[in-house]
């Protein structure tokens, strides 16, 4: 989904008052921007003809404006790579959070309000107080040519047979599933989830130690919730994750990603020494699209066991793989040092809101009385569904069909890609192993840049997304200075429906075909 | 949409004041209905003979009030369907949870795990691990007499209607409602909310400014983010909803409650110069039952608008009001200061996890973006099928339905304490309004003790809940302090199904018959 997975389109509102001149006014309201923070360190600036159409200014009006704020420190302008918020700047916000616009005053007014006005979230202080769904509003829609990650082809969500064993679930429900339940959720459908976890990603699942959780964000606010201390999570990875974890009580520091998954060499360094839970996607990382080496998975179970710490597995698309057998999950290898962290988001879709962690024995506690605080626990009519969905083999047979879809999908990517490009000036190649709903296209150095190939997708209608949203700087950690990084765009082969998903293909070649 | 309003299952709350005579009381309330949007343009209103039973007035005064609206141009009257409301009239604008007992080392066998030990909630230091699940697998199960407060008869959910709902919701949702969306909650169900909160309960509601939660629990945690601070809380009131707000980073003092309501002329003293928020059940208190007196709704709409402060109206039962009109919601009397926190756990059921939250403007920002990090949304399908549910004016029935019943139910309660309770050596009244799912016995200081009354239900196999369990005792606040609290019993006649009803109650006057 656009708003979850950042792209370098920063959607930024900025309010340009017309009383002080354009160009002064568009300086005024940049300047602002880049001091409270909606506009942090390192982002990168729309170009000036993007933005120039975007805000109905002449072209020559923007440049004016960048080029002072470049003369005064704000920007700075690199050959090639476009312009950016210098890092000294202002407070950032979180890196990728994509800084949503400001419907009017609203903190203003919040204060005016006389609220008490700490807003609990260190992340959302001097924050927008406006959301995706406006933002999803006011932006105009894109003309069906949509390669972003984060979705599966929603027109596929099993509309017949969800509503046959929601009948059934419904029907056949206790009275006390209408009620006030355990916080961890149905036991009808932890059974049924430890079952099936078991025999398709080896999880080792006690239905007891599940608790179902609405969607892998609610998972991890609670981990962090009980957790708290210093997390390693993988760098890339989604910005909003990353934010999470932090907003509820934890210390985040980055963990850095190459060719062989997480390096969990790194762990034993002086950088991640405080640091008393990992979490990270061994199957298939996000957004890199690796898998973690075996003798990582190792390096990373001896790790969890001598030092007492703990593993946060996100296997959010185990189910798709392409290539050979799933691996399995790590956490059979040390049910009492990893939590697996499951979803139903990328199988079904992510509105049905509902995930499960398998916990270590002593984490089923805290971890339930944290969810009680949360929401009580989680809506059981979807809950006993799913639990039937799976229990009459109708999640197989829709995985099935999926894995299917989505396989061909990649391989017509990679057929495209490698066959057909046409004359591609800009080096590129298609990274990651063949699994899951994303690809990531490598853009090798003598090539394109993500700025420019973002720019060209959208002369053609198509919405990307680059890596350059993904990454977690931290000064603590030089490997993911932005020196080291690849340049990158990550394609979500899943979103488009059967019928788009050729002609945005088409886009992409020609994007990628240029010059 | 016309059919919309077709049928004239409608609720809508009218506020007649009798103090300047029914009929022009009468016309005053519709007419504010008119102007402030609650009825909207085309509406068709109930027939005459209909409203008068429904108000407990004569139908020529029904008659008489819709001439004179019909006159000043308000209302249409068309022969053979009906009045309606003109076209250019107007412009449109949980409770009850037990504490979880708290149970063994769980927390010890976390630091046994090494995870980094700090749990990030002050309130669960050293709290529970259990939960409420084991709770009830731990338990012998009750034998049927259940009279404990906190839910509705669960037999009642309407499971076919809310099929045929379903049905429809899934068939006609687009693709988009299975994705990521607004955290604000999907726009179909914001819509219903305005208008149904609109007629039935006079709260000024824009969908732009309601968020859905899951439950009352999660609204009461975000709010807890958001604003901070110094929240005061009624006393006594669900222990639960204390800890949430608690635990979500605000500190909570708690206010005391009389016959009248909240203490709102406290407000003003030095116990709570520091409070920002005040958390109220004005409809009708929980557990005590009594309705907020109407000089001290205005005395908390000043207290809040000159302070610039904000009052959260938890309105938990609000549509089960049984000796008259309902009193509307205290939100319509300053929108700009009262947060209204609506649920359907008590019409439908907790299990559902559905609750919406209207919110000032300068909050609607903040709010949804702490949602946002919570659990990104709430389920799509359950907030479709609960938008249709309204839409058809099967929540109307339902309400309708249930009303009548628990209205029964307390009339029943009513008379067996006052007239067949044998020779109540315990001295006893049924306090409150007759109102909501719960009714307070209070016991007096001649009789029997809570202790001695819960004792004595359990040799019934009664289920029962004592006042004592829900009281905060906090040292800055002597009128809390047990001294002065009164004892009583919490008679949740909303729980039992209508077979069991009648045997709890013989065992409630059995064990109040004592000597």
């Amino acid at each position: 989904m656009a708003e979850y997975w950042s792209t370098l389109d920063v959607d930024l509102h900025l309010a340009v008052d017309p009383a002080s001149g354009r160009r002064v006014g568009l300086e005024h309201a940049l300047r602002e921007a880049i001091r409270d923070g909606r506009l942090g360190a390192g982002t990168r600036l729309p170009s000036t003809r993007t933005l120039a159409v975007e805000l109905g200014l002449a072209r020559g009006t923007v440049s004016a404006a960048y080029d002072q704020l470049v003369a005064e420190g704000h920007l700075v302008a690199v050959r090639g790579s476009g312009t950016h918020v210098a890092e000294l700047a202002g407070q950032g916000v979180p890196s990728g959070l994509r800084a949503a616009p400001r419907s009017s005053d609203s903190l203003e007014s919040l204060d005016a309000l006389g609220a008490p006005s700490a807003l609990g979230l260190p992340s959302t202080s001097g924050l927008p107080s406006a959301w995706v769904g406006e933002q999803a509003r006011s932006r105009p829609k894109p003309l069906g040519n949509n390669l972003l990650p984060g979705s599966p082809d929603l027109s596929h969500f099993p509309r017949a047979a969800w509503l046959r064993a929601s009948r059934r679930a419904v029907n056949q429900a206790p009275n006390d599933a209408f009620g006030y339940g355990d916080p961890r959720g149905r036991v009808e459908l932890r059974r049924a989830l430890a079952e099936y976890l078991g025999r398709a990603r080896g999880v080792l699942a006690d239905p007891e130690r599940i608790v179902v959780v609405s969607g892998a964000v609610q998972g991890l606010a609670l981990l962090g919730q009980v957790l708290g201390g210093v997390v390693a999570m993988e760098d890339p990875y989604i910005p909003l994750f990353h934010e999470v974890v932090r907003s509820h009580g934890a210390e985040v520091v980055p963990l850095p990603v190459d060719d062989d998954g997480a390096r969990v060499d790194l762990l034993a360094g002086p950088d991640f020494d405080q640091v008393g839970t990992v979490v990270v996607t061994p199957s298939h990382q996000y957004p890199i699209g690796s898998t973690l080496h075996p003798a990582r998975r190792q390096a990373l179970v001896e790790w969890a066991c001598e030092g007492r710490r703990l593993v946060v597995e996100d296997d959010y698309d185990g189910e798709f793989r392409y290539d050979r057998q799933p691996v399995g999950a790590v956490q059979g290898m040390a049910p009492e040092r990893v939590v697996y962290l499951g979803t139903a988001s990328k199988t079904l879709g992510p509105g049905i809101r509902l995930a499960w962690m398998v916990l270590p024995e002593p984490l089923v506690g805290p971890v339930t009385e944290v969810k009680r605080h949360a929401d009580h626990q989680s809506e059981s009519l979807g809950q006993l569904t799913l639990a039937e969905f799976i229990a009459s083999h109708d999640y197989d047979r829709h995985v099935r069909a999926a894995r299917l879809r989505y396989r061909r999908r990649r391989d017509l990517l990679a057929e495209r890609l490698h066959t057909r490009a046409g004359r591609p000036a800009a080096g590129f190649a298609l990274g990651g192993i063949a699994a899951g709903l994303h690809a990531l296209v490598r853009l090798e150095p003598a090539g394109m840049t993500e700025v420019e190939v973002l720019k060209r997708a959208s002369e053609f209608d198509l919405e990307l997304e680059g890596l350059g949203g993904l990454w977690h700087t931290a000064p603590a950690n030089a490997l993911a200075s932005s020196a080291a990084r690849p340049q990158g765009i990550v394609v979500g082969f899943g979103s488009p429906t059967e019928a788009a998903y050729p002609r945005a293909l088409d886009a992409l070649v020609r994007t990628l075909s240029w010059r």
